[in-house]
This record gives C-alpha cells, structure tokens and sequence, in this order.
C-alpha cells in the first residue's frame, strides 16, 4: 500500500466530517497529503505510529477514546466509593477515572481543614464511644440518598465498622455534617444502607457482643451476645439523622453481613444476611479451629427477612425496650411477631442484592458457584399464612428454603455482590476467579464472563442498585493489583477496573489505582443530578451549622475584643491579606479567631494557618470558621494563607506575638 | 465516499500492522469488511462514531492514545508531588496521570496505619516543635536524592512551611522515616533541596522570627527579627539527617523565598531570593498598608548568593555559635568572609532555578514580565575579586545587578519558576497569564507559550532540575481548575495538566484533578530508576526500625505473657486467621501487641483493628507492628482484619475482653 493511500485512509478517519471527503480513497488521499503539509492534520499523520510506539491495540485505541475527556468537558457520572480503613470518601468522575475529591468522614483532612476549627472538631469528637475518641473510622458503605427508590442526589450515608456509626455528608457542598454513634454494637457491616425514601439508614451490627459491649465472657456467647440491625429516622429537612426517633432489633449472635432495603412491591422489608450461625469463637492459641474454620460448618446460614414497617408500628405501641438511650425490639417479639423471619441461604454468603423491580432477592455464598434468586412474593405469603419449616435456636421462624426462592443460578467461584443493569441483566463479582459474571436474570442463564485484575470484592453499575438502572458502565472493584501499576513498596494499590457494557460483549476500558485506602462499596450516580453550591453567599456562611455564623464580620468591622484574659478576634480575608494582620496576646490568654473570606469568587479560597500552634483552615468563598486556642507557647508566630490564592499569595500574612509571662 | 472505502480507511489505521495490508484500497476494504462481520475489527469500524460521540477532535485522539495505558502496561514516570497542607505526598504515574500513592509524611493516615501504631506514633510525635505537637503540615517542596547532580531513585525529602520541618522519605518502602525539626525558625520555605551529592538537605525560612521564635515586638523587627538558611547533613548510609553535624547561617530578616543548589561548576554554592526586603510588617487594623502592598515598594529584592563550602569550613573551624542546640554562623561572619552576598533582582521573585550546566541561575519577579539570567562565573568572579556595588543595613556586600546577568528575556505577566528539557530550552510558569512560556536560553528568546487551566504555580520538567534533563514531558500545576471538571462544592480540586514537549509545539495531553490537597512543587523521575520492596522478607521486619523486630514470632510461637498489669501479645496474622484470636485482659492492664505478618505472598496484606480502642495496623507481607494500648474500658471489642485479603477475610476476626475490676 503506497504513502498516499496510508494518508487516505488515516486522515479518512480523522477528518472533522465525513461529509467533507471525495468520492474517491486516492483524490482524497492527494487532497489530505496537502492538507498534511499544511500542518492541519498534524494528530492523523501520527496515529498508527502512535499506536505502534506505545503498544496500542484495537481495543486499547476504543478503550482510550472511551474514557479519555478532554480538557473543559467534564464527566457524565459520579462514583461515590468508601475509602475503607483511610475514613474518608472517594469522588471519583466516569468515564474518566480521575478522583475529584476526598471527602474527610472520620479521619481529620486538612487540606480541607477538616478536624483543625471549633465546628468541624465538634463533628469528629461527636463520634467518640464510651471514654474514647476516634481519628480514623473503617468506611465500608456509602448510599445515596433516594426518592421513590432512585438516588436524588442530596445525601450520602457512609458507616465507620470498626466503631459502629453513621455519618451523613451534605452533598451541597460535599462535607460530613454529623457523626451518629451506635452505643450498642461493635462493628457493624450491613450499612449505610437507606429505605427508598430515605426515611431511614438500615445499620446491621457485624462481629456480636452483649448489646452495650458489656463484659461477658465467651463461654457466655449463645446466651449473653446478640446482634442488632437498626433503623436510624433520618430528617430530610434538617439533613441530620435523629436519635431519638431511630429504632433497633435485637437479632441472634450470628454475623450479620450485607443488607439491603426493599423497594416498589418489597419497600417497607430488609434483608440481611449472615454467617457463623454456627457461633465459633476460635481459640487458635489453645489449638482450637480457627473461626474461619468454624464458621464454615453448616451447609446453610439464615437470611434474614424483616418487616421493617410492621417493627415500627410494634415500637410505636411501646413493644420496645431502652438499652443506653436506644429503643431496641427484642428478639423474642420480632420472632413471634413477624418482624424477622430466616431463610436458609449458601454457607459463608456476602452480597444480599434486591433486584429494581423489588420482587426478588439475590444472594451469593462465596463457598458456592450459585447465586440463589429469591422470590418475594412466596416469601412474604408463606410469612403471612405462618408456614415456617422450623425454629432457630432462639425461636426465629425458618421458612423452606426451595418454597422461596425462583431458582439458582451457576457462575463460578467465590460469587459475591450483585449490580443490575437496564435491560434485566445482573452483573456478579466472582471474587476467587477474579471475574465479572454477567447473567440474565428472567433466564436465570449466564451470558458472560470477563476477567479482571485481581480479586474482585464489590462491583457497582451506573444507579445500578436503584428502581431505575442506567447500564452503561460497570465498575469492578479489585482487591489487588499485583503487575498492573509501576512498584510504590510492599503496600500495593487497589484497582477499579472500568467496564463497557453497552455492547454485546462486555469491554475493560480503564485500570484505575486507588492510592489512598481499600473502598468496598461504591454507587455510581449521573452528574447532572447534583447540585453543589459553587461559593457561600452571602459571606458569613457557617456550614456545620447551616447558617449565618454569629460571628461572621464584613470588611470594614474588624476587630480584637479582650474580655479578661480571652481575646476575641474578628478577622476578613480577601486578596491579598488578613484584617487584622498582627495579633498580640498574653501567654496564658485564650484566643477565638472568627475568621470570615469576604471573597465572592468561585475557586478562590484562601487558608489559614498559625506556626506551630497547629491551626489550619480552609476558607471557601464566604465560609467563616471559628477557632479557639490557649496562647500557651510565648513567642513570635508567623500565620499565612496557605491556599495560593494571588500573585501576592506569599505576602498574605501576619504576625501571632505571644508576649511572656515574666515580660516587662 | 462509500461504505467499502469508509471501511478501508478506518480498517487500515487499525490494523494490527501495515505489512498484512493488501495493495488496494478498495480490495482492502472488502476484506476488512468480511472480517469486520466476524467481529474482528469490532472497533475499528467504532472510532469515527466515537470520536462523534464524544466529542473528540483530532488534537484529542493524539492525546488519549498518548497517556492512555492499557491494563497490565505502567507507567515510564513518576512524580512526586507535595500535597500542600494535606501534609502529604502524592505519587502519581506519567503519561497516564494516576496517583499511585499517598505517602503519609505529616499528617496521619490510617489506611497505611501511619500515626496508630508505636514507631511510626513516635515519627510524628518527634516533629514537635516547643510544647504542641503537630496532626498536619504544609509540604511545599519536595527533592529526591542525587547522586552527581542526577536523581537515584533513593530518598525523597519533603519540607513543612507551617511548623518548620524536613521529613525524610525513604523509596524502598515509600514511608517516612523520620521528621526533623527546625526549633529556631518559624515557616521554612526554600527548601527541600539537596546538594548534587545529598550531602546537604536546605531549608531556607520564609516569614522572619527572632532565631528561636522568642518573643520581640514587632518594632523591634529590624534589630531582632532574622531569616535563617539551614544546610542538614545528611547520612546516606543511615538514611537519616543528622542534626548535630548540620548548621545554618542567619540572614537578615528579609523574606527568603525558594533556593537552588548549585551543580557542576557552581556545586559547593546556594541560591535564595527573597521578597520584602522592605521589612513592611503591615497593621491592616490600625489602616496601616497591608504587607502585600509594603513589600512591594523597592524595585529589587535580593538573590541570596551562598558559598556553603566557606560556610561548612568556617563552622568546621569555631566561627559558628550555638542557639538551642543548632550551630549558626553569625550574619557578621558569613557577610565578611565571602559566605554570604547579594545581587539585586526583581521585586517579589519566586522562582529560583540553577541551569543543567550549573552555569547560571535563572529568577523570575511575578511582579515583572522577564526572566532574568545571571552569570555563576561573573558572579563568582566578582566575589573573589571583591568588586562590589553596596551594602545592605545588614552589611552584606552587593554585587552590581548589571554585570552579573548575560540578560534578561521577556515572558509575560507574572513569570514564576523555570524548568529545562534536553534540547537548552527552558519553560517558565506565567501565574497571571495562565500560560507555559518555552524559551531559548542561549538566544534568550520566547519560543512559543501554551495557556494553561489556570493560574499555574510551579511547573516541572521530566528530571527538569537535574543536570541532565529528558525533555518529553512538563507538567502544569494550577492553582485553580474553576471550569474544567464536575462540581464537587465550593472547594475545588487543583488541575495537574500534562504537556507533551517532544514535538516543534507544546501540545497540552491530560487534565489530572487533584483531589486532597494543594500541591506546590513537584519532581519526576523516570520509574526505572526505583527499586521498591515487593514485601519484607525475611518476616519479622520493623520498617521503621530497619531491621528485624525484636518482637515478632513466628508461627507456632504466639503467646501471651503477663508480668504484673502489663500483658504482652504476641500474634501473627495469615489467610485467615490471628493467633492468638482471643485476647482477655483486665481493666487498667497495660496491653503491649506485637504482631507479625507471616505472609510472604506479595501484594498480601492484611490490616488489624480493635474496635472502639482507635487501634489500626497495615501489615504488609513480613512486617511487625506494636502498639500499645491501656485497657481502660471494660467491655467486649471484636478485632479484625481490615484489609480484604481473601474469600474468608470476614472470618478473619477474634475477640478482645476486657475485664472490669468489680467482675467476680
């Protein structure tokens, strides 16, 4: 093939239209060539040489033009991933794969200056247990806030395992506004997950304990350790969670595992799973099995079936009893009542997934190859017409396992958590092999199975666990990643593997390493459903209270105030300084700087920062933060903006002056 | 134009190689059309309809296939890039622009267990300064090791502004090692840089303080307050700084700005420039002029000339005196003996970068549109010689502005900080144009400028500031992204834009939106040149301590011991399982764990936590951690691993049982 037809056919394809190209593949190859010379061409002469000189495949080439986004155009989805043991959220654009943000949940972030002022420190220390406070937090599940079953974009709830809370971000402006605490369980796994309408967050406890974490001892498990799912009221207007509205059920001392809400035809049921209903505790030191050996035992572990709606009405007619503030049904009521129901399902399960339409439940067991796709409607009538197959140990009705479910379905090894798709597809991620198994669900056949790198824990799809899925992409979520990046040290980076599934065929586009935490849960929303604030306006905005801070002054009205011995400063920051720029106080005194941005401009933010007294904030446009400190280190302090904000940026500073004691 | 030849020209491009491509075009496109019905080309006959799609021009295809890198390929460079006051470092792959690492350096960070365990608490602790502790920092500039003025891949060293710190990274583990405090300054700034050999770490002060911090009222300002340029000796062996072999020299109370190290002919010298030599302090309360504009009255500020070779012998021989443990010559000492000299330059420099060659330095004013060149040999020269214009009030000899410089080139508006490729050119950051400025700097001419998406701060080259650059790639760090991605509130990600240097023109390749800080500067490095740990073998290893962990067991050792209150844990954690699992302690005991990872599996890591006790461990494959803990509140508190390490990571979990006192 001659030069001038390599140039047709490259410049063929790169040409702005195709209404604009000759009859003829040699005319327009001659056209094209000129074109070149004139430099207008200058990406198409170099494609396949591109190609070639980075090792580019066909695929490669799709996969690139799929997800690459251009300066200025911006991504179409949101993925909203939990940062695992790091306590924060991940941001993350589709189809891109860049993270746009990392939202300080339960760790301090100061960038965001988030743990470092008055209010945001009130957050973090809201979340203590008992005597102590915590500075990380174990973020496992995020959910989105819904309406009608589909994400609405205003919310997200995220839960902290290791120490058994809640927290809720406020997606206006992409901050945690309150820690709840769970003062009755240990961990907790199965959450956050919410009710369609956000009514309430479903929090189901993990590893059991005696409710309260009082001391037991293990030999005391079967009769003093439980579980407990609650129902935590969240209060859309307010954006807060309220405690004393939320509601809990005492459960059997298994592991609870993943939960889901009910929707359409379900809503007012949960669904949680289990495993170690065979109790073990291990003892591994004394030689005895490990846990994950005595958890493995039976066959079947129980699916827990709950009338969330009907518990309600039991708590509200004072069936509940009060542990440490908070209202828990208990056992035997919800057993004899109908709350909580069991279902066997495959040993050792993890992904307990309700399908959009909500007339069936999918549940994996990572020791088998099914995925067993219970049947709501058969559930919730032998429910009703009380015909249980048996009783637990603690007199929890059991329903016939092959009079609930549809069917199973075979897919491979270690199945574990179920997204759906827009055209009644079900996407499961086999965690042992390492792939994505795609299946129909009328069919109950799979279709497809494409490999991913490595250790696929959740996936997510696009609003994949909504009433309305859009397709579109998949997200695989891998636990590890081996050979896929260059080395950075024996700690490793996960991997989100992006996935076409518009096709016939489903397509990797995109490896995207996660360098800051292990997520395990992520949902995926369209952007356009957001709606964040771009500044504060009018300045003096406070966002942990969700007002006009009190304290907030304009240009012009600064001031220092000294009553006794604590000093009360009022300060403005604009470009390209602070009002006022030298502070001095009297060791010993104690200092609450109200710091106001008066800019009005999107993107410019300015921070604050005092050496070595550990102040550091971040000011958005029109934030005012509040921070106390003791002047306890006599001496001279430098404090700056620490946002480069101006070509004056460096001289946006002061002095802190910290006069002795002993001074004259 | 018809379908076969569409076909042809898409089919052609992508073919996997020219060589099986048929003499005709139209042959060619029946052909390809048969194999496109079997699917062969699936993509091929896609990418016109993609790049419609989505939007893509030519000048984007270049650009995606250029940084896009297909699953398995890495990537040839890494940055290291500081995370502003995040307090981190972030490590991210070139040309595909994925952070690949956060490196806890100030500020804990939880998933990596960085700050919640005994060594790496005692890191952090160590960066006190005075009476407070630090839970951030504000990483301006990080600086790899060199070895002969070339990066090796070794060390990297990052500076904190806020509180006056150097922290040393070590690239085999990609994890701190230590922080090494500054007690008599208050920000640092110029700094890290490291000389050609990594004898020296420089930190240069920013805002000026009495040496010490202690406490003098600000018009006491210019007989009290002093700047301070520390030169750290650092033990490459030891792979730590050493405080009692390091000294600094003290400088008038200027604002010192960014340094460079000299190389090649001007190794054994320093740059630093400065900003308000006008001394201005402010007092915007009292309606004094606020800094910004004080310190921008004089034409020129200093360039700060070091000749730390004279410096290290005059403090080798006595001539330095000692404030709060650190040796500092004098600013008498270093003005008279040739140590200390000054060039005017334009006002507000910020950039201060040294040539390849080590021939000249090029500095930047942002409030002057050109890059000024000065000469090290006229420089130099004139020092030996004497020859100088002026004092300043310090007595510190001033050379003449004009016979030091060969010249100066104009850029545009608000010039920053300079990088170089391989081919003597050099590229200028221009903050107020948003614009990359290319220029010859042997004609010293404007070659060409790109804008950027916006406010560009630093810039930096591939290896751009060593003495032998690869030219290939610059990156833009901006300061604001404002329109360029999806909303995320009213703090927004900065924007890392990747351009592509090797062609006639800069071609802008990738917008990378930084997501959890504001970095300053940054430094890549060819990935080839590190030589990280898959794990640490043999397994008992405490990276920290660099050696094995006098605590770790193996497998089949585990015990608990208990010597009065205090009970020692010894553990080791493997898929699945801890031994010991169950731990029972009484109220008030002091708990010491020790526990080791017995994997030697790579990427196999497991985490370890306690609940509600705010304990939580990385544990990469060999590695032993301690922490200890008081069992202050009684109770039940499941621990677990928090890293998902295999299909029965769940499992992976026992009991903590803390006995209350009043128990029988």
């Amino acid at each position: 093939m001659n030069i001038w037809a390599k140039r047709a056919a490259l410049a063929v394809v790169l040409a702005g239209g195709l209404g604009a190209v000759g009859a003829s593949c040699t005319n327009k190859a001659e056209q094209l060539e000129e074109k070149h010379e004139q430099g207008a061409l200058g990406a198409s002469a170099d494609l396949k040489a591109l190609m070639a000189a980075r090792g580019l495949s066909e695929a490669d080439v799709e996969a690139a033009l799929k997800t690459y986004t251009p300066t200025g155009k911006k991504d179409e989805y949101l993925i909203f991933a939990s940062g695992g043991h790091s306590g924060q959220v991940f941001v993350i654009g589709v189809p891109s794969m860049r993270e746009l943000k990392v939202i300080g949940v339960f760790t301090p972030e100061p960038w965001q200056g988030y743990g470092y002022g008055d209010e945001s420190n009130k957050v973090i220390a809201s979340g203590g247990q008992g005597t102590h406070s915590f500075g990380w937090g174990d973020v496992h599940h995020p959910s989105l806030s819904e309406t009608k079953g589909d994400y609405d974009g205003q919310f997200l709830f995220v839960n902290d395992k290791a120490n058994g809370r809640i927290a809720v971000i406020d997606l206006q402006d992409f901050m945690t506004k309150q820690i709840v605490v769970n003062p009755l369980v240990g961990s907790d796994h199965g959450g956050a997950f919410v009710t369609p309408d956000t009514d309430y967050v479903i929090e189901g406890s993990q590893y059991p304990t005696p409710l309260g974490r009082d001391y037991a001892p293990l030999s005391d498990f079967k009769e003093k350790y439980r579980g407990l799912v609650m129902f935590w009221k969240f209060d859309r207007k307010k954006g807060r969670i309220v405690p004393e509205q939320s509601w809990g059920i005492e459960l059997p001392p298994y592991s609870q595992d993943l939960a889901d809400a009910g929707k359409l035809v379900s809503d007012g049921w949960a669904f949680l799973n289990s495993f170690n209903t065979e109790m073990a505790t291990g003892g591994t030191l004394q030689g005895k099995p490990p846990i994950e050996s005595g958890a493995s035992q039976n066959d079947m572990d129980y699916l827990h079936v709950i009338d969330w709606r009907k518990g309600e009405q039991l708590v509200a007619a004072g069936k509940a009893t009060t542990l440490k503030g908070i209202r828990v049904l208990p056992l035997g009521v919800a057993a004899q009542e109908g709350v909580l129901t069991f279902i066997g399902e495959s040993k050792s399960p993890h992904g307990c997934d309700v399908t959009p339409d909500g007339k069936e439940i999918i549940v994996s067991g990572k020791l088998d190859m099914h995925a067993t796709v219970y049947d709501f409607a058969k559930i919730k009538d032998l429910i009703a017409n009380k015909k249980f197959e048996s009783k637990d140990a603690y007199g929890v009705p059991i329903l016939a396992f092959k009079d609930t479910i549809r069917g199973q379905v075979e897919l491979g090894l270690g199945p574990l958590h179920t997204q759906f798709d827009d055209k009644g597809n079900a996407y499961t991620s086999l965690f042992l092999e390492s792939k994505v198994a795609k299946w129909s669900i009328k069919d109950l056949k799979l279709i497809e199975k494409l490999s991913v790198h490595y250790n696929i824990g959740h996936l997510l799809a696009a609003e994949g666990d909504t009433v309305s899925p859009d397709g579109k992409y998949v997200v695989a979520m891998n636990k590890m990643s081996i050979d896929r990046f260059a080395s950075v040290g024996p700690l490793y980076p996960q991997n989100f593997q992006l996935i076409d599934i518009t096709g016939d065929k489903m397509r990797l586009l995109y490896d995207m390493p996660i360098a800051n935490g292990e997520p395990h849960y992520a949902q995926m929303i369209k952007a356009d459903k957001l709606k964040p604030l771009k500044m504060y306006t009018p300045a003096g905005y406070n966002p942990y209270t969700g007002g006009h801070d009190p304290n907030a002054v304009e240009g012009g009205k600064e001031r220092i105030v000294r009553k006794g011995d604590t000093v009360d400063v009022y300060m403005t920051a604009v470009r390209s300084h602070f009002v006022p720029d030298q502070i001095e106080v009297n060791e010993g005194d104690t200092v609450n700087l109200h710091i106001t941005s008066v800019e009005q401009a999107e993107d410019q933010t300015h921070g604050f920062t005092i050496d070595m007294y550990n102040i550091n904030l971040s000011l958005e446009p029109g934030k005012t933060e509040n921070v106390t400190f003791k002047a306890d280190m006599p001496g001279v302090y430098p404090f700056y903006c620490t946002e480069f904000c101006s070509a004056l940026h460096l001289e946006m500073t002061g002095y802190l002056l910290v006069k002795p004691k002993n001074a004259k």
